[in-house]
């Protein structure tokens, strides 16, 4: 698997899902976006990592008494401290928010250890103090029971599903304030390069359209004079 | 069908979709609330406007390629431009909020060609740049995936479904933040001044309950006193 | 039923519902977080107080004209005018958010009535007034259909569900920024002094995680020095 | 509340619940038919009867161990005991099928004492037993896990909602191979009397249609014509 | 358009909707099944015709009332009489089944005149005649409310989507004890004759497996041996 | 792991889900029925076995294309050569029925293998001839479109959830009429006795219920009489 390189991760800092999820559309891709999470902080950066996921199953009752967390080895607990600094931890909560996927505690810890952020297609708890947090966190609603209720961790660094993507360990995740991609690895320099390049021609039709611009024959541009005007405004945008 | 007029119009900037709700539910109309969209920009002014309408059916493969948007007579992007200035453009998504029904640069192509705002019952990608700008847009939740993944656009201006309402072209589409109401064209000024009358007088009792006075007799106004009261508040207001 | 003890709420005033869903949870009580509901305003001090609630069943409609509102005996009138000052108002809406469970006026009387929040598995109208009032508000999502159109309000003050909790009269509920929590009244003492415990080390723990240390032997604190830190932190911060 | 009729009874034995519904429709009445429910056994006459109702909140776990069926007061072993001969035995299970609404004894004991039939919004356990029962019984879909898994019997013969229809005690309840409507009691006599009439007025079109006519002109019967034939069907008929 | 040729026809008649799929994913389109919906009569020979559309908007409550069928112009009655004999009359529902999309003598009708077959993804009422009858009729559940209630027919032979399948008048559209795909016309002829080959080897392989043979190098047939035997099989079965 | 014990598995053949329900809920343990799956072949004995497992995720385009089955290590076709002959094959389809868990002839090939029977969450294609087959499959609907188009098989014999129900390997899977229920392979031999036992008071129930007697004292056997005439029972039926 290649890793996430300083070039792409800056590349990636710079693009949004909208244009992410356009490229991959290009390749194929249809499936990529994680549906109905929100980020909890709307107004950071973008959270752009490699994916560390952990599976949960549903919790059978026996299994799951309070006590389980007394245990070092739980996988819950073990995937926080073992997710490494800069990727993004992806819990695979089988879409169900009725209970947390995790709480404040564990996602301070994993903001301290230099994650990059985390997702779940359930809910967290604590959701209040992490939208106050420098740190993405995405998710489908407000969960305030406890994990245990509905999940039980059983996988760590698997391929799960989450949010109806697919997410294999190694993925290139990226999250802005409309959502959450995940680019397959192998694609992710490439894709990243394409959306810088999407990203500048789509900034230019923004203005041109403020300017009043008909989106006819200028997006795409399949008049010839838009592109003699892309051109002339990436020589004067140094873009 | 009866245009919209500027005096309905301004009346319909000063009314809530839940006072227009009640109005309509006197007339023995229940369904012209669009269920389950939500202002992307909460802080506006009303949106007023007449509706035009854009239908979207389930995309076909081979159909929706990347490419079909070269064609300028594609329904999506001749809509926006075709969209008269002063009109509301709602969309039937089939409350299918998987991909975008739009994106920023249509929806800012309507802006700038004077359309009153947009509605979706599935989702726009973009949001977060949607969010500030100063155009009303509704929709279920942000939706980054590209049109063509989901949708196919297939016919302009003709009745449609929006979040289980019925929208038929030219009916008064008027949105807050709560939500969207669609009034029947028909019944636009009658229903306008209805709910300016009902707003003052629920404008007094609100003033009334914030002095400490029970809702009975009072909301509705089965004690002659609450009568004699809201005629007074009224002369005294100016209202 | 034993009524809620001023130092019991001063004690829930001050701890999150996820802690008390966890203390909850240790009791063998997996579902007494009202499930999809959202405070209107989130910026607001905890509610807390004993459950006044209000059943609704779908509308009939020969009986749920515009008209019935006149009858001072109307549940839903009546509720509002009787439900005791502290209490929270608990709507059973059937999880059904196509009309308001009440609107701007009722609620606005509610607080001027002492009433500590109120809560409904549905949606209220007038919400975009309400998210500016100092008075708690949770629901399901903005619906601006009045009242008649989906509900019918038949009983008050019985047991009922909300968002999949029961919810029995006298049950003390506790909403924060995150949702709504519902004890069982003769819990509540037990519950509460324990949450206050819970929350002390957990501030404990999330400073120390801060600081930057792991998770693991301190939350469980499974290590004897994670509790010996503990002792002297709140010997220290007097807590 | 007027009691069902035997005369009545009888009419409603022979038509369908879709004519019903029409009846009802032309009455101002749309929401009578309980959604999402189907018979156990297809193959039975018609279930009519008036409404007997229970119903059930979320339960709590710690008042619904498996004890609590001993307590012959238990609100549904006291209404399988008290539901009057000739009845139907309506439950509201807020549409929640993940646990049964009732089992093969309770519904065995019910058609011993004469009830009529059994309808809930949730499910039955021992469905395939029920499934050679020559009673009707109405469900959502099998639901083996005992009652108190998921709900709590709160109260008996209270108006309630079922399958989003409203449902009073003593409203004529009637279940075909299609479903099962609710007349409101005091419309019984006249809908059942309509009901007759259309179902001629239907099986006289029906016939016609498949001797080859068209249903222009005759279904409704807006030419002359078919008024006269079906004038004349029903002499030859005696109906 | 292509006509759907007598060859193609009696092609389809014999190869399952489970087949058709796969032939249709090797081509790149994976949304053609019509989700959701199931033979009211699972005993009949395959459904197959091109498509005949009607489109259903959600009903406004003044434009529906019982008196709109006398008029012959109304769509639904209208596309019931227009519908070409040898067609499948496919209804866009909007997944509603909350009211009926048609009843048993509108279907009568279509059957008489030589129509193939009816789907809908709503429900239909008068389900139990319907069942009853040798023409295939596919839909979500049965609904015996009238189609007034919750639907307006407004378009005749348009794109339209069912079940989240896209469909185009002049698809073909194949029904099966499973359910219903709709094949784009221009693919009819080649994906029906690859249909026949893909079942010719299904049914070898069925045998083999029977036989009891190991799917591994027989399905897919990546063993030499596989291929040589398939080709004994047609020669000796006649296929 | 302990394995099924044949007078376990005699036993488990002979009672109800409902019943293993009732019995598992004494033990604390409320989500071990795996919901809203149904049998394809409601007349076969009951379904007793071991569960394997399968689990699918959401599957990436450029990974699931037709070729992929060429690979004799494709997770789905190994599984099906490896599930040891009695035990349940139960797959994890993230309730997924839009596309097919498996087909007609991976079925027959683990019927032919001795395997016990098949479960998924989401649905199976060929369902018709399923429904024929002496081979016990249950699942949630038809769903024609191959596998590929939306799940991809990763994992083998793992623990899983299936319909909400957790499913480790070993777990003793036990198929009815009504459902499928999972019971930790730890509780077999003591849930599959007791079972057992309260199967021979619920045939001396109902035999009591269809004489007339009331279920108040017999069911439960509160009243002394009941358990006395329980006693005779079961001699005279030698059970």
């Amino acid at each position: 698997m290649p890793s996430l390189k300083p070039a792409t991760r800056d590349q990636l800092m710079k693009v949004s899902t909208a244009t992410l999820c356009t490229a991959l559309f290009k390749r194929g891709l249809s499936h990529q976006f994680i549906q109905d999470v929100r980020p909890l902080n709307p107004n950071l950066p973008n959270m752009v990592g490699e994916a560390f996921t952990l599976r949960y199953m549903p919790a059978r009752e026996d299994l799951n008494t309070i006590e389980v967390f007394k245990n070092r080895e739980h996988p819950q607990r073990k995937a926080v401290e073992e997710c490494p600094p800069g990727a993004v931890f992806v819990i695979d909560s089988r879409k169900d928010a009725r209970a947390a996927s995790a709480g404040g505690i564990l996602v301070s810890r994993l903001m301290k250890r230099g994650v990059a952020g985390i997702v779940s297609d359930g809910g967290f708890r604590d959701s209040p103090d992490m939208a106050k947090m420098a740190f993405p966190v995405y998710h489908q609603r407000p969960a305030a029971p406890t994990n245990l209720t509905v999940h039980q961790a059983i996988d760590i660094n698997v391929p799960i599903g989450c949010g109806d993507a697919p997410v294999f360990p190694g993925d290139v995740v990226v999250g802005d304030g409309e959502g959450v991609v995940v680019i397959p690895a192998h694609l992710a320099d490439e894709v990243a390069a394409e959306a810088v390049e999407m990203t500048a021609f789509e900034d230019f039709v923004q203005e041109k359209v403020m300017e009043g611009r008909s989106i006819l024959g200028l997006y795409p541009p399949t008049d010839e004079q838009s592109r003699i005007d892309f051109a002339a405004w990436r020589q004067a945008s140094g873009r």
